[in-house]
């Protein structure tokens, strides 16, 4: 029984491959030919790929709840949009070179292109969106990247974060699980489903984010350097406390560093940086972070048992768990 | 006959001042309490002023139409939000130190937080579009969004401007008559106007945004250094081919620095560019391109004319006339 329930849900990720490539041909299709240079970065960009699991997500709700085929891969697509948008803007102040082992856009482009490239991108996420007709979802479309946006500013005029779980949350929310709310949730928006299911899908899609969050946080300590594209413990390296750090500070108070977590102090000695990534990265903080990812996959799959059993539901557990089960 | 009708469009104006109070304190309240910088920033810019002509714009069609109070002063003030939000990426890639006689938000604040206000802006647009309830509306944002970063996008990708008029007039229309058109129009589309009305309108924000741009090009030429905020000719000192030279080019072919202007050279020589600005701004180049201005403002008016005469018409007719004559 349990197999063949696998075997529906693998069934019906397959099939999810065309929606993914017709999302990919709506993306594609933003970039104006009378621009070539944008159309050129707007390729590179959707060539380096990345997951699709937003637009994914978006497509499994709606299926679940028989939403007409074209509004929703236009949602899909306005999503992963306005995912990207932010990532260009992010990379050029982060000054980040690599993404998805790719190279940026600022790493090629000058500064002021990768910002109108990216102002770009919002501007044809939001057509996307307003290709659904739903005035819902263009509302909670705003809102979203206003959270989006509001929480990197946050984060860039606070002072070095400190040991603060609540903190955390809230940047993790604004940063990742506010878009997956909003691609599990603007699926029942544009069907018009009742606020129950809504509300329903929305847990859900924060709760796969939150989780989806803190597995990358765990990454950024246990990956390898290789499948990262990035240095170990490049967060803490900058300054950002995560979930690991948090609670290797709570659980080892007496660690000759964690005073530097619970100070937010900046850690100038490279072999003092070096001692305490590996001590986080060796230590139960790890287990305790992915315990609590797990937590999150769990209350996303009871947040989905008011749905009838269907292919759509399954797959939409079937991603959950995927999330804290994903090594890269 | 004649002042009669004036005074009540004077009249018109005064009362519309409430309209644009709260038009401004709709905009304020864009500013999450939760990040006081950012709260800052808005203020910074908002107090920095401008001429409102936009939402003036969108208010007079509104009423003209009957269009409801709220939407109206929501679609207002997410139109002089979204413009706004231009201005504030639009200096941060000129590198420009002052808008308005004010300290622009790039000369005082990093890139980074300034990339992020700017989306900030334009996210807080989105959401006063959406406020208005109406899809054709956001439609139109978004489409006129496209249209303002596509614009500045081929500016930036773009070899130095040459002479070229038909050039000229897309620039234009991409930086200025694109939202002027927007202004106009979305009021119409609000009111679920016929596509007459709208294409009238849309017709007549076209043309007073033309005009607007071109004046500005021209005062570019002949303002003042203390009022324009600064040099006398810097679109040329930038690279910029505008109207005015365009006119003196076509006009001057025999004068020795023309050839500039018609291949697109850099003008290295400090004495070279003073002299050919001085020359444009001595020139009748100037009165045509006033003239055009002119025949741009008869066109808006005409656009006008299927309206039956009210205060909001007169007002509409003042404000096109009104680019054309200001002194800054």
């Amino acid at each position: 029984m349990g197999e063949l329930k696998l075997t529906s849900a693998v069934t019906f990720m397959v099939s999810i491959q065309d929606d993914l490539r017709e999302v990919e041909a709506l993306m594609r299709s933003q970039a104006d030919e009378r621009y070539p240079d944008l159309k050129a970065a707007i390729d590179l960009l959707l060539n380096a790929g990345g997951k699709r699991i937003r637009p994914t997500l978006t497509i499994l709700a709606g299926k679940m709840l028989k939403a007409q085929r074209e509004p929703l891969l236009n949602l899909a697509a306005a999503i992963e949009m306005l995912h990207t948008a932010t990532l260009v803007h992010d990379d050029l102040i982060d000054g980040s070179l690599l993404r998805r082992g790719m190279p940026t856009l600022n790493s090629r482009w000058s500064p002021g292109a990768t910002v109108l490239t990216g102002d770009y991108l919002f501007a044809r996420a939001a057509n996307l969106a307003s290709q659904t007709d739903s005035v819902p979802v263009m509302k909670l479309f705003s809102h979203t990247l206003s959270i989006i946006v509001g929480g990197e500013l946050t984060q860039l005029f606070s002072t070095r974060c400190k040991v603060d779980r609540n903190n955390y949350y809230q940047r993790i929310f604004a940063k990742t699980a506010s878009l997956f709310e909003m691609s599990a949730k603007s699926a029942a928006l544009l069907c018009l489903a009742p606020d129950a299911v809504a509300e329903a899908l929305r847990a859900y899609g924060y709760a796969v984010g939150m989780a989806f969050q803190i597995v990358d946080d765990i990454l950024d300590y246990t990956g390898e350097q290789a499948t990262l594209g990035k240095p170990i413990g490049s967060d803490l390296r900058q300054g950002i406390v995560t979930l690991p750090a948090i609670y290797f500070a709570e659980m080892h108070p007496e660690h000759d560093l964690t005073h530097y977590l619970v100070d937010g102090l900046c850690i100038d000695d490279q072999d003092e940086i070096e001692r305490l990534i590996d001590s986080i990265r060796s230590s139960e903080a790890i287990e305790r972070s992915h315990q609590e990812a797990i937590q999150f996959v769990e209350t996303a799959i009871r947040n989905l048992n008011q749905f009838e059993p269907c292919p759509e539901r399954l797959a939409l557990e079937e991603l959950a768990h995927h999330v804290v089960d994903r090594r890269f």
